[in-house]
């Protein structure tokens, strides 16, 4: 089959075999595919692509250590507003603001006939958390959550694989254990984990533990088979600033750190899922934790949000932690949109939440990666300083944006813009060192 | 006369006496009068309030340490764009929005005249930049910058103060020095500061030391006039990345903190204005250097932007660095808009950016000032937890934003929103827990 991977990156890399993927991660992050096959090698590395969904359009997307930061965009429809092209538009939309991958979070219709579509027309990879597909099924049907059997759970990871999913979100870590724990201390915000919060009340109901966690061999064979790269998700990630860091977040946090060793062992690519809302000075924190507990295992994060009464800009909230969080080493952020709290995102909402995601990352790099990132910056910054709009909206983050807002009100002055007119500071400093210049030479 | 003080802030400080505006200050920061005496006493707080323009309606604006972090929002014409009652209604936007204080930053029609309406319906402090007014007006009778003579600077600060401005940013570190060492050094972006810049080229051309610094007893004797805060001016602020933390900034700083000593021994306030386009990781540097050299007064910042390539966005650029400089310590955040780098800014791009600044502002006081600050988010979280929408909104940072996009997708189940709908985690988790509460009675 032309179309279909025999090999699986962890291996390929423990062995000393660079794949195409490596090299053309490797090529797009000016690195030595050495480097990206020793990072996948030691777990610190993933690239999503699943076996069954190797297309030539899709871009190439490796996570983790000194890589770019990457941006995830979630999508889906929701029971209450199933359009199924509107969430295509949305992901042309996020493909066009710059997003690394994206999600197909819907709970609402047909969803294989959703995700096929999705899989489909996207040019990036693909996640889904398979678990909403167990909920969904079994209440469509009627028959609610008491039916739903222990290897349902498993077997939506399988059917996701083989359509071809390059990354699932499974809360393995979620333990009764871990819902006890939250239960007992009490929090502000409860369980906020869609995917968690059902799979616990299922614990809870069913009286078991977590299937994910109990058939985590079983899993990891799943995942193996298609090369499938696990996001093990944060069931209990804090979902107000009161609870960050909290006893239940971080013992869920141990659990994925002993499950990513032995995926690791076995073979199979993680990425670790975490916060949530946290306050500005917990974040270095969580990033610590994370890379100790779960062997520099590459960090997926969600904002961080640090502040929890901004709805309307969770979008902003999002892109100050999350910037915070890739600049200590986070290496994948799940953008937020300004809908997040409020409804599903708007195909807007989904370009304004791409966008402030890749600011974050940008700002975030600069510093991760020096010059390779702040070369943009740089040469951005000559071409504002020499007026050059051209230049400097066609390399802008959004040039459509920053071309509609330049146009918005034109300057009376072809080189400066409305803001200062001809009292333009980069003009007047212009003509002052112009005049140091020539001041010095009729000295001479 | 009934809405004039008769005393100086710091003087009165000294004295050991509180006063009238220190015990408003103290109400709404929760704080003891005593500590907001002291604090004035030696610098590290300042209270914008123009011996002249006491007015009942005008809401008490103190700015430094232990207070809550404030925002300021720039306003004014450009030579491009006319019209004042625009102005007016960003004004009230701004006052809408949130905003501590709004610069009117005019440079277009007749400012006198514009700056005395805005002065007239504001109920905060209004600051400027009596520079442009010069540069204007003798731009404006065709006279051009060779015309201005060293008392027109000092001139224009005095009108302002009679007219009953409560601050006004004075660019008097940037010398003749300063200038050089940038001409020699090289800058990316050169001098950004409009004030900053305009002043470089009238030293440059005529050879003569900045009269700010020159003159500078005499502008204190001015400032002590009205009680009229000082905020130095940072000429020299980075405008690229690439000049973040360079020599020339770093100059006028050491410089301005000179000032500051002086100013303060002759019983003026004052601010320091900072920054401009810092990476994230310098921006704890920038803070502690600010409070080092300048005695710990109050650190006005103007963004930091920590990213060059993101025009249309700057808000959202802004609120990163914001966020980060408000937690080390900055005192004063000036907004950015979406609009920065392309345009003088629209009425919707004040809200924006007023609001990016106010939560920048807030997860920053999250941090400095613990509970105080954090029982927003406490008391947020457990409406969201309860699903209360009605409270939730209005206690949102814009309630009539979150209120839109709520309502723009209404869900089908009242206690949810569209995103999930009846897979509401804070509903299904409050199920779960009530269940395990059932549960552990059936036990018993």
């Amino acid at each position: 089959m032309e179309n279909e991977k025999r090999y699986n990156q962890i291996e390929a890399a423990r062995k000393g075999i660079i794949t195409d993927e490596m090299v053309r991660v490797a090529q797009v992050e000016e690195l030595d595919a050495h480097i990206v096959r020793e990072g996948i090698a030691q777990g610190e590395i993933v690239i999503f692509e699943n076996k069954k969904n190797v297309k030539d359009d899709k871009k190439i997307c490796g996570v983790g250590k000194g890589l770019r930061t990457k941006v995830n965009a979630n999508i889906g429809t929701s029971r209450d507003w199933i359009n199924c092209d509107e969430e295509l538009e949305k992901l042309q939309m996020a493909e066009e603001a710059g997003a690394d991958a994206v999600m197909d979070l819907s709970t609402g219709g047909n969803l294989k006939e959703i995700r096929a579509k999705i899989i489909n027309a996207a040019h990036i990879p693909v996640g889904t958390v398979p678990v909403y597909e167990v909920l969904h099924t079994f209440c469509e049907q009627g028959k609610g959550i008491d039916a739903i059997k222990e290897e349902d759970f498993l077997r939506a990871v399988e059917q996701h694989g083989e359509e071809g999913v390059d990354f699932v979100t499974v809360h393995c870590g979620l333990t009764l254990d871990a819902v006890m724990k939250i239960k007992n201390q009490g929090r502000r915000g409860g369980i906020v984990s869609r995917g968690g919060s059902f799979l616990a009340h299922w614990m809870v109901r069913q009286g078991k533990e977590n299937p994910y966690y109990t058939y985590f061999d079983e899993l990891l064979t799943i995942a193996k088979r298609f090369d499938l790269v696990l996001s093990l998700g944060d069931g209990l990630r804090p979902g107000a600033l009161a609870d960050a860091t909290d006893r239940g977040q971080i013992q869920e946090l141990i659990v994925l750190g002993e499950l990513q060793k032995r995926a690791f062992e076995a073979g199979v690519q993680v990425v670790i899922e975490g916060p949530g809302h946290v306050p500005l000075d917990q974040i270095e924190t969580n990033i610590i934790l994370e890379k100790k507990l779960c062997n520099n295992a590459p960090f997926y994060v969600l904002g961080p949000l640090v502040t929890d009464i901004a709805p309307g800009y969770d979008h902003i909230v999002s892109a100050i932690g999350g910037a915070l969080a890739a600049r200590y080493g986070a290496d994948f952020l799940c953008y937020v949109t300004p809908s997040e709290h409020l409804r599903l995102p708007t195909v807007d909402d989904v370009r304004e939440g791409v966008i402030a995601s890749r600011i974050a990352a940008h700002a975030a790099d600069v510093v991760k990666l020096g010059n390779k990132a702040r070369r943009w910056d740089d040469v951005f910054s000559s071409y504002r300083q020499k007026r050059d709009w051209k230049r400097q909206i066609s390399l802008s983050i959004d040039p459509k944006k920053a071309q509609e807002l330049y146009e918005g009100k034109k300057p009376s002055i072809d080189d400066t813009c409305t803001m200062c007119g001809e009292y333009c500071s980069y003009r007047l400093s212009e003509k002052t060192f112009q005049e140091m210049e020539k001041g010095e030479k009729t000295e001479v």
